[in-house]
């Protein structure tokens, strides 16, 4: 996955455990794309300070998503759901009863993994 | 909702969040309904020990759950699946578009919670 995306689905799920002064500093970095002196000016700390801070903000992101496995759940459900979606987007085409038992079986493995 | 239910639901999700002996303590008390006597006796520390840890791990599970809503999002996202199951389930006594016009409004909506 790309790196970025992976920082911020993780920060999407676990950022609310970081403290505000690290949000503030991530979401620049991260989310809007500021650069390291940027933000480094604007929080009134070196750039190295911004550096480690991001570096440390992700592993605390990683720790969360390796003890709890959120984001790799939820995205593997999304996926699923996704399947139902486009099953029911071209029903037309398919056999009603094969089209309910592939959908069934999907919202099975959805509940299962839930 | 059930007290027993909510803390060993807080428990699935964020229990991993926990220390290894709070974990031990947790388990015996909430998901094996162990006595705090019992339980003090074979930690060899005091019944009122026992009853502060559990209520501090109460705490810490309805902290992270304050923050990141994932047990009520998950609860959410399980009971629209249900409801997806339960239409397929009687599919045969519904009108086809109906049927997947339903299906498809509740995969929406759980997408968008996702």
């Amino acid at each position: 996955m790309d790196e970025i995306l992976k920082q911020t689905l993780l920060y999407d799920f676990y950022g609310e455990l970081l403290t505000k002064h690290q949000k503030e500093i991530y979401e620049q970095a991260v989310l809007e794309d500021y650069s390291l002196s940027e933000i480094a000016r604007d929080a009134g700390i070196s750039r190295q300070g911004v550096h480690d801070m991001i570096r440390r903000c992700n592993k605390s992101l990683e720790d969360y998503e390796a003890k709890l496995h959120l984001v790799e759940k939820f995205m593997s459900v999304k996926k699923k759901v996704h399947e139902i979606d486009l099953l029911l987007e071209n029903y037309e085409e398919q056999d009603e009863k094969e089209l309910i038992k592939k959908v069934k079986k999907l919202s099975g493995e959805i509940i299962e993994e839930l």
